[in-house]
């Protein structure tokens, strides 16, 4: 194995190829990037075995192949070599065994690598259906649902973010049972599946597309491929049935407040320190003029804030909800001003923006004494 | 107690402060601000009993003071509130036993605070001889030594950066036994001293004095004390004997080398990563000619690079050290070109800076077999 790149190009791809590489490899070869050179190409692999990344490159003014062959090399060693060294041109070959030379100006690294035998089989094969999508549209809606995922292993599924597709809506959907967030686009595609990605793999994808302007997703029942130009991410997919949420979507309201979704995040944040048991609970007490939001503990102490509304219809409400979750959705809904929806105080509350876009928020209320 | 305050001036305030109240206070008081308020002044301290901080205010336009009164209030709970608070004046008032008013538009807190009877009392007397220091010159010594200070606790007096004026010459040393950073500055003050102060106190105290022009250091046998205009800052010191490192100053010495700092100091930062044992060690291969950098560990791997030199004299030399210890060292002196002065291969390394700066640094060589 023998070839010349670019020092940026090759910095470029080793970034690319380390989000995928744990520094607490299950097995020895999975802490090293695998480096595979042909006649046609130098393929790059990096894995955990949740997520694999796949980079490809053609020879090029900044790559020359010299000779095939394959190699494993730590990816923590590989990258501190390229990264520092003051050569426009580095030179990768294996010279001995597994023991490859890295070299460029007066500079030269031996490093022992492992064996490509040792590196697991991973299927990159991706025959199935695909739709594109810009990736600046799907990491907005990612981004904006992805906080509501679940961070608690007991209940899997819901650690992941739903992708669903269906008549050319694209709905995004992520909850952990006591809040929902969830998103809806219009897309040009007549596919149609039902998938959760974890929320962890879902969002280093994105971290590792959003320089590209469009993104192809390849839908399988066990895994999803994203695809750019010469980059191919694989991750798994979480396969338990991701709960139906549609029911929600449908149901009487009773109650209306329109108000400044900056105001009122504003306010929540303020509160957000006095917490009882680790939970910080905020209570709004809406009538026709005012909403009057307030929060205590026994420990901390309490606070109370006066906030104007925009326009009230309805009952005067008094109604608990985790401040943290209130806040995070209104942080989601992007809006100037919000419209809050509520069935009394023991339903879950119904948050949207008024600016047209397709985004929804549901928070379960909490009980508060006093 | 009652007094007004303008947000931004109390946000400073607490800042600074909070610099030394822990997380992990032992006494649950530490955990707080303690805040009195006489007809003259309000007082802010904070303490952690290594280092106390005392922020003294006069009435202004930005600080109206309503009644006296003292309390200790948990420094997380207020630095939020007056982070988060949309006002710009905000009143603190002390209304019922140890129940703290802040408020300020309209949002209102009432927090649990602690009574001053359980903060402990902190001698803040300076009675002491002083001098004072450009603080930007005080910052540039402890800078450029404090990373030669030993983080082991085995030896307590070499985890602190010891400061000795004498015969108007300020100088400042750091040194874990292995490795020693020592820089001189003339001083115009005729006092005397030799004090060794806690490395993370002073790099905490420069932190909080670096945007005052002067800083006035009152010395005793067991504290220090920073004072700038209305903030005092209370050190412990350690009180052992700091050893004494005159006699590596005049040793005469067989080989000299001339070299870029700079080119030194990037080859060796490229085989850091290259560790035997959890250390780097680097081999330097002087001739007349040139430089050879070269390390290796069985398990890694090595590196090779030849650099060129600006002048050698004396004989031929092979020579190993830390290699971290070399690239801090180099970085310390800031010199465009660098001077390495030997006694053979087993005597300590001596480096300066060819540019008249008074700074030295000592490596002391490591055996390599190879």
């Amino acid at each position: 194995m023998n070839f010349k790149i670019d020092k940026r190009l090759f910095n470029g791809i080793l970034n690319t190829v380390s989000k995928a590489i744990s520094s607490s490899a299950p097995i020895p070869a999975l802490s090293g990037v695998k480096i595979s050179v042909s006649e046609e190409e130098v393929t790059f692999i990096g894995s955990d075995s949740n997520i694999s990344i796949k980079v490809v490159k053609k020879p090029s003014e900044d790559l020359i192949i010299v000779e095939e062959g394959e190699i494993v090399i730590d990816i923590k060693y590989i990258s501190e070599i390229v990264r520092k060294m003051d050569s426009d041109i580095i030179n990768v070959e294996l010279i001995d065994g597994t023991l490859c030379r890295i070299s460029g100006n007066n500079s030269e690294f031996k490093i022992n690598g492992m064996r490509p035998s040792d590196y697991p089989n991973i299927n990159f094969d991706h025959n199935t259906d695909s739709f594109k999508i810009k990736t600046s549209k799907l990491i907005n809606m990612v981004q904006r649902t992805i906080f509501a995922c679940s961070d608690q292993q007991v209940r899997q599924v819901l650690t992941g973010l739903n992708l669903k597709l269906n008549n050319q809506v694209l709905v995004a959907s992520g909850t952990d049972s006591y809040r929902l967030s969830a998103v809806k686009s219009v897309l040009n595609s007549d596919l149609s599946f039902n998938i959760t990605i974890p929320s962890k793999l879902l969002s280093e994808t994105c971290n590792i597309i959003s320089e590209k302007e469009e993104v192809e997703i390849f839908v399988s029942d066990t895994k999803v491929f994203f695809k750019t130009e010469d980059t191919l991410i694989l991750t798994r997919l979480i396969e338990d049935a991701f709960p139906n949420t549609d029911h929600l979507l449908n149901v009487e309201t009773s109650q209306r407040l329109e108000i400044s979704g900056k105001e009122l995040q504003d306010a929540v944040d303020r509160t957000l320190f006095i917490k009882s048991d680790g939970r910080s609970v905020v209570k709004l007490k809406i009538d026709a003029d005012s909403v009057e939001v307030t929060s205590s503990s026994q420990e901390i102490g309490s606070s109370h804030e006066k906030l104007s509304i925009i326009k009230y219809e309805g009952e005067p409400l008094v109604i608990s909800c985790s401040g943290k979750y209130l806040s995070d959705a209104i942080k989601a809904l992007r809006s100037e001003n919000i419209v809050m929806l509520f069935r009394g105080s023991t339903k879950p509350i119904i948050i949207k923006a008024d600016n047209g876009e397709d985004i929804i928020e549901y928070i379960s209320p909490v009980r508060s004494y006093d």
